[in-house]
């Protein structure tokens, strides 16, 4: 089978760099390009993204020459990891040029053309981008805050089993979440950080639009109230949160697990590499999930969920975890092209060089 | 004034060595003798608490040997920071001997009898001592857990003004709430822990019992229902907490500044000399308190509290800070001394060498 | 190819369970039994072991029953993560009765006839087991301590080149080399602990034993002056080194980097599986390695060097960083093993099961 | 006793706030004037410096505008927490105009007419000053990097009684000494930099001027060879040494202790301030000086010193501790202020109104 070109927009930065490190060997899609600020336009990529955990890129990505965001793109899909003012714009621009842009960047997440996917619970929202689409094709898909990455996957299958009306919600968010060069070390040495700025309020908002429905008639949002509260903690990676919630019919908490337990996702057809087995994990052990141990099950891409016990306030409360840069960035955009892919919206690369 | 004596009892725990250091010039207190478990008896106690952040401990207090717990004592007061399995039998029996215990312990903060006090909220829970004092003159007086101590002292107000009917908590704790030698480091390195042994249950219960009125008819419990989610942090002290209310009278965010910022507590008449000129502050700063640079404030006696803000599900959120050994531990067991010293409960100090 | 089986004794410690891991689709090896205190036995290795950064435990070696060390072992090669204290007396009886017992434990290091091995420096010194084996066929075979393991492999091919003659180190250890459960939180967050028990005085004897060589006469012990410091830093993985030479011949800063360049080991015809392809590699960025991002090169087999610079004292000076935890000790007895194997000392494996 | 007038440049900065912090109630000096970059102009001081460990500033310095470094300052004292670009060409302009300007900045410590002091081992150094002064009476006082002034402390007795000829030293550095922001915290968890930019040469230059004579020829500068590494490590204040030393006349290491036990430094008699009752302490338990307990010693003025034992290559080895902040800048700075008023040079502030 041949592979689809792909190129990763914002390639320097953290989200950026994981993209096109899950890009080797990738089955279905070839990295045939990168781009960043024009700071860096020229250079070679392996030479930009030394500091980074995961070890030397591979070879052909560390040789690829980086181009600036500015320059011409001809692959059918762009995965986007641009900051949320460069991707105001551009992102349109590209889409219109016939690209299929699958975004990381929050800029266009609440339009209501553009769909705000995980693949395991909202596939069929695709068929908002239909009113995108022009006559060369592209469009903007995007995938949700790193936080509601984690929590919205627990909450999908409890909201159809039980129906989701209230959510009080505290995270521990990891400092990779803040990009590079993310929080001073003064900050996060023997203490956390209560404030991330304009994280609260997107959390609610993409909840209700990921759980919502494509109906005949429109949209339908799901009525439900959430409370977020956000904060920083000495933690690399993984997204942790607190969350407690009220249903219209109370479940028992053996209800619930069963219900995690059992939810595979509504991409099992699809056949998505990057889909993990399970998308949702419970463990049992009384202090698990833990950041550190947990946050690259599934290789990353499977949230894990922990001590699902009564609440004295709602009806259960528990806690989630979620890597932040893969299951809630970087994998998130990726499982998002490759259920494009797989849905026949990358029909028409041909188009795309015609801009 | 000539002073009173004082000993400390498990002395060589964290908890119990922030006791003899608050006694260092005490204005009422003289420390007279220091207990811990056989193991220490017959040391100095200098030599056994070396690995302290506090440095040396003053010259007095390092060279006083250490008797083992069950040595007779002659002190009038007993500041007890024993291991709950030691004290629920050894705080009765000196209690009996006519000690006053004023103990730090959670073994007995439930007995009916038993006042469970933080001096600023219910001085007057005092009087349920009565029962308890025989012929000899002692008691046991409690603080309550290291997170209640925090949480409840801004509840306290908001409760009077606007009447508290939920609560949903999330902590953020430090490790020295676990005492020594706490949690290894390699669960404290890039990791939350989302466990603590027997925590939340005793929130609520503890909660209600400060909360709670004295009346002629006997003891009134508020109808609070409080849900809490206790997690440990990589922070050295300071827990902090996450907490969202919803009141019988919803209140507007700036009458819950403005009951806060006017809150002084109830004990202004008796001059505690560790009650702290505010018992809680109101930080403004969006990203405010924060562990590590506001846990010291008021000498570790303030409570702090950030962020109020109307929440989503219930009526207000906000982000309530305490030092966990200070206000929550040590600190408020002094300050129940100084407040049962105050109050006339130490009048016989003669009965208590008469065992 | 038939594989052999081997078993791993002390498997639930932090070395054990490492072993148990790189042990998972080995070419060669079959993991057959594993051993651990009386504690464990009887229970499911998988349940013992889930407090580990590597995720669930490889489902057939989960499922193994662990026995007591006690019990009757029936692998020719036993990989030995035993406590100093266990591995006194139980190695030399395993290696009587047949076994060739591959220890990471340093109670036999010093022994003339134990060979203490890094398979890319001194394969031949397996030669010196020779009169150990009885006629059961067993013998005890030793890696080094953790940060010699990482720096002898530096030293050796410098030695070669220009006679190294004094070393001054000072180290900066993860906390995982102090096994499980290692240093309390308390003492490594903000903070930094100068002193780890036995430490220092191991590394001069070490590093004079591994390079030192067999000649007809005995054992040539090279006259090598070293002076170690060792301290605890707060980092999970990953011994760095502060290492300051001077030689009989007095080396250009670039002849340094060339002979480290070129180093690829005296096992490379052995193709042992957990060899990797440079047991060093010397990394030109001014602020590399670092522990975190450089600890997994060659999958933690690989030692890194950087900042090799001229010495104002002796001559050269630079950073050395090995896995404490994979190079250091679960890697560093596996490579043994290999070698044991490769050079057929686990001729007799039937002589194993008769004692 | 009429206190004299001092201004702090760079007052927002982390070293400029602890100057700031330290002349509450300081029995000589007044604050009476405090300057930043332009950014800060007009500014509350308070409002700037929210962010730091210390707690609010006091209300008098909370309330000083902050002017710019450029504006025309009164005080005869002018304590300099400049950066190095800027102080490079202000500093000498200011000391031209009459202030004693007491220096923070590398920038002219190797200037042969600028002192380079430690109050406690060159104060004599100040006669170097004298062909600074002009007619308006002003000259610059420098105080050493911060990692010299703790082990310059140490190195100065030793070297007055057994010659000192060689160190090797190692450092493990705290985030403060990078100043604000410092480190990003993704290089600090779970992490180790190898590298500091422009320290590891600056640290022989510095403790040879300090150590250096001011003889009727000239200078000596003592022939000391000194050979450091600097790391940085996740630890908040404290610079942290392991040093290795070699003597012209070899000590035992009971005489080493001794001397060090019995420095009291050559400043007794000018009763300065800030001067800590003893500038070295020796540490007899094997695990101490450690950052966090022990950097507070002496108002952090104290630079503690353990593990004091014989070194295989040079004489004796040994760690040593100091506060980066108190006695590597700020402090340092203070006590040098302190000494030129002690010492009569900053007896005609009238001159330094008339620029």
């Amino acid at each position: 089978m041949e592979r689809i070109d792909v190129g990763v927009l914002g390639a320097t930065g953290m989200v950026g760099t994981r993209l096109v490190r899950m890009l080797e060997g990738h089955p279905w899609f070839r990295l045939a390009e990168v781009g960043a600020s024009d700071r860096s336009r020229g250079e070679a990529l392996g030479r930009l993204v030394a500091d980074d955990d995961g070890g030397p890129l591979w070879d052909e990505a560390a040789k690829m020459v980086v181009k600036s965001v500015d320059d011409e793109y001809t692959s059918p899909i762009l995965l986007s990891a641009l900051p949320t003012g460069v991707a105001k714009d551009l992102e349109p621009k590209l889409a219109k040029a016939g690209h299929l842009v699958v975004s990381n960047a929050s800029s266009h997440r609440q339009d209501p053309n553009v769909p705000l996917i995980i693949p395991e619970i909202n596939p069929d929202h695709i068929s908002l981008a239909r009113k995108q689409i022009g006559k060369q094709g592209g469009a903007i898909i995007t995938n949700p805050n790193c936080v509601v990455a984690g929590i919205a996957m627990v909450f999908h299958p409890l909201h159809e089993a039980f129906g989701l009306e209230q959510v009080v919600v505290t995270t521990f968010q990891a400092i990779s979440g803040a990009g590079k060069p993310g929080p001073a070390s003064f900050d996060m040495i023997d203490n956390v950080l209560p404030f991330i700025a304009g994280e609260e309020d997107k959390i609610g908002n993409e909840v209700r639009k990921i759980l919502g429905k494509v109906t005949e008639r429109g949209f339908d949002n799901p009525n439900i109230r959430l409370s977020a509260t956000c904060a920083r903690v000495p933690v690399l990676h993984g997204h942790f949160a607190s969350v407690s919630l009220a249903f219209r019919k109370q479940p028992h908490v053996d209800e619930v697990k069963s219900v995690l337990n059992g939810f595979r996702g509504n991409v099992i057809q699809d056949g998505l590499p990057c889909a993990p087995a399970r998308p949702i994990e419970v463990m049992e052990a009384e202090n698990r999930p833990q950041p550190r141990l947990d946050r690259d099950r599934g290789d990353g891409m499977t949230v894990t969920v922990g001590r699902i016990r009564p609440c004295e306030v709602h009806h259960v409360k528990m806690f989630v975890l979620s890597h932040n840069l893969v299951r809630g960035a970087a994998g998130a955009a990726m499982l998002n092209a490759e259920l494009c892919h797989a849905r026949g919206l990358t029909a028409r690369p041909a188009a795309t060089a015609q801009r």
